[in-house]
């Protein structure tokens, strides 16, 4: 494998960074994880806006590379790939030793990649089944603290979250992904995934107001949901709307729509509003990309 | 420079990690930052312990290598420091990718240092002057997001307060740290140094139940008003109380402490009380270290 660092494609075990670079010193850094399909990323708009908002809250709006498509079309090129996951970093790089951030900025730019299997209409999954979620203690970052809005190397919130999971496993089997609150008590996320459910006044999913990440993929479904006249509405939620959903699903990248199983031992499953989305979903990057 | 990287003396510019490392990707890594005085770090106990501490809540307890301090010893030798500032980070290195951390570990371990001056009673003060300190709205990361008291190396949080700190300057002139409150608007602590102020009725410092960490710094002191019988409480105070004290400090390990030359433009200084301390700590790093 060779990933892109500074400017540069490398072999992976030559793919490091200082050790004084603020992205590993600070998690001072933006990122976005990605899908390419036939050989193109995916709303690559979309993406490459949020990881310029991303840059703008933290103070290095000029940092995102002109050419940074051009560098993630030679990494997926120099390692053959055509379907794949990509992961896009840029840093606050090296900086002299103070907390304080200086205006001037030498980023640091990391793209890396994976295969994946061929999305679209005759795509296969990248999950083995829907996911089992269990709601954690670990609320979500207030934006207050660290604006739920921008997604960053400051990742340990979602790996408390995961790590609860970890904990609470039976035989090994851990929940596929957690339910997290906000400090209020809203549902408002995965740890890696936004997440929609049914009721009878149809589609639902946490709203913007709350402290979590609008995903690209939550975006898609959005429209998608539009485009087709669904009932949808957003809002704040709690537990017990949700565990008692008809339906629900998770969305992000790289699992696209997933199913849910069930939320906290309790069975939802799948139905015909995320069967369909999933199609509409497929149907729309087929048309896109192959 | 050399610095101590996975478990070998490199030389500066090669001292880096895989861009893999969840150090890198996530800011999954525990740190200390500590001075070496006379050749020998201070307060080594009271770092390891909190830094075992960390590596437990992120649950990688076994990472911290039992030749911890050899590894330091050792960088500051390589470089032949006697005087110097000193940062250890153990991360929880590379593992399959997944945001859900594998309880198999293989650590990496940094150990940066650099050199400041002589500590102790004849030493020199690392900052030029007493500090501007200035509130700002970015709130403390609540404990029930992600617990206060691990130091970790997601450090954004303080790096927003810093920011606003760089916006807000005046013809360049920035204050020198911030005050930030918890989200239910009591004063915690700066980005990077705990906050100590002198009223009537004594020494006085927010306390644990807040979301803030607790330093070793302020340990320190706090050991040495007890010792000297000097009246003190911790508690939970409003900016009010803050702008209106006879006199406050700051500590951290690389700044000891540091006396606060205003609160939100408003004169607090120095005093008695901040000198005595002061010489205390200056007493106890000779009496230790030369």
């Amino acid at each position: 494998m060779h990933y892109h660092v500074d400017g540069d494609l490398v072999p992976a075990d030559e793919a490091t960074v200082s050790v004084l670079d603020r992205g590993f010193m600070y998690g001072d850094a933006g990122f976005e994880t990605l899908r390419a399909y036939g050989g193109d990323p995916f709303a690559w708009d979309a993406h490459r806006e949020r990881l310029q908002h991303t840059a703008e809250t933290l103070g290095f709006a000029d940092a995102v590379p002109e050419d940074l498509r051009a560098r993630v079309d030679e990494t997926l090129d120099a390692n053959d790939l055509t379907e794949a996951y990509v992961k896009v970093s840029v840093t606050r790089g090296v900086q002299p030793g103070k907390l304080t951030p200086d205006p001037d900025v030498d980023p640091t730019v990391v793209v890396v990649v994976k295969e994946l299997p061929r999305g679209g209409r005759d795509g296969e999954r990248v999950w083995d089944s829907p996911a089992d979620v269990q709601t954690v203690r670990t609320r979500r970052v207030p934006s207050e603290a660290i604006p739920a809005d921008v997604k960053t190397h400051n990742y340990l919130n979602g790996i408390l979250g995961k790590l609860e999971l970890r904990r609470a496993a039976v035989d090994g089997d851990a929940a596929d992904e957690c339910l997290m609150r906000t400090t209020a008590g809203h549902v408002a996320e995965g740890a890696t995934s936004n997440l929609f459910f049914v009721t009878e006044n149809g589609l639902r999913t946490p709203s913007e107001d709350l402290d979590l990440l609008p995903g690209v993929t939550r975006d898609v479904v959005m429209e998608l949901a539009r485009e087709e006249d669904l009932p949808m509405e957003t809002g704040h939620y709690s537990l017990d709307v949700v565990r008692d959903a008809d339906e629900a699903f998770l969305t992000n990248s790289t699992w696209e729509i997933r199913p849910v199983a069930t939320v906290d031992g309790i069975e939802v499953g799948a139905g015909p509003m995320t069967k369909l989305l999933q199609r509409l979903y497929d149907e729309r990057v087929e048309a896109e990309h192959y």
